[in-house]
């Protein structure tokens, strides 16, 4: 698979992109990396980020994880499935249509990865987020089990 | 087991109710389903829904993930145990009392499955939660593990 | 290993300190509790605590990760590493230096653990804490496979 990927963004701390326990990946929460080497910021809501551009931050965020996998994995076919996202949108006060922000980032994992993108999922508001970004999600992936 | 239990309620977006990886089910977050078809709705605190409204909203969070659990596995006794919630409270400025409102959640989970029900947790403040509920939790449970 | 640990402050509600599963320990969020008792309180940003105590907070969080991992595994050598962080940071407006405040922990972690200690991690702004805590922590921990 020869998916046009971002380079995955550098941990931003004293952690790492991603860790593997047996058939599991745990990635660290991602942002949406700009190509200019910025983040994408606002909160999204009424005054603030439109869904449109929401969607378009959470699409970011995706690609981030799959840029993720595929450095740790070395081929997004080593994905067995996503298991489990925990997307955060950074909210304006009374936006609630954070289900519909975080399918930014389902979307574009269900187009690369096929079923093997969808998992279970939560989608929620936060207070804040680093730097100010609209969108983090992070993720648990299961790996092929060959690929030990 | 023959707990009376509502139907679950299915995603609301692109994603699964629970995926399952070996002896483990990621659930996804769950809210307080109303028989209806609609949500309950509002934030927890001063000016808003009050401990006792709050923790019947947890409640249902409950009765949501053990119908889930049904649903996936076909039966509650095929739960080894739960291993963990994230608790979620929509929290209106100043709230603090999260642990006591997610309670509502576990006491239910524990009424039901016994000491199989009470597992690690996390119970906070959120800025929104999807539609305005006041209370979403996911879950990590194990299966019997002769259930393949 | 005799590192100088705090004894481990008890759930705060219907759950389980932490739960085994096979080769990982999940624990239950973490608060910075206090050798009185109490717990430190206030949120983090403009107006209320600034970085400095905010990661002296994150640091009792960590020192009560250890704390739970030593009680449940009766000694450190048992962690394999640590597997991921779920970082919480209570915020007041405008506040985005979350990952700078979880590395308040993520250093403890590691200055304890070694390489062990640094795993994938999410760093976020709360609008809650239980109690009012600035920093909630919780995290997934591998152990050596031959304790079993």
């Amino acid at each position: 698979m020869s998916t046009e990927l971002p380079a995955p963004r550098p941990p931003v701390g004293n952690y790492l992109a991603a860790v593997r326990v047996a058939d599991l990946l745990y990635l660290s929460g991602a942002g949406p990396a700009l190509p200019d080497g910025g983040w994408m910021v606002g909160k999204v809501g009424p005054g603030g980020l439109d869904m449109p551009a929401a969607q378009a931050a959470a699409r970011l965020v995706g690609l981030q994880l799959l840029a993720t996998m595929r450095a740790e994995l070395g081929d997004l076919d080593q994905v067995e499935r996503v298991v489990k996202l925990f997307g955060m949108v950074n909210c304006m006060p009374g936006f609630t249509g954070t289900p519909e922000v975080i399918d930014g980032c389902s979307d574009v994992l269900v187009d690369i990865l096929g079923e093997r993108g969808r998992g279970a999922r939560s989608a929620v508001g936060m207070a804040e987020l680093p730097f100010g970004i609209p969108v983090e999600v992070e993720a648990v992936v299961q790996i092929r089990s060959g690929n030990r």
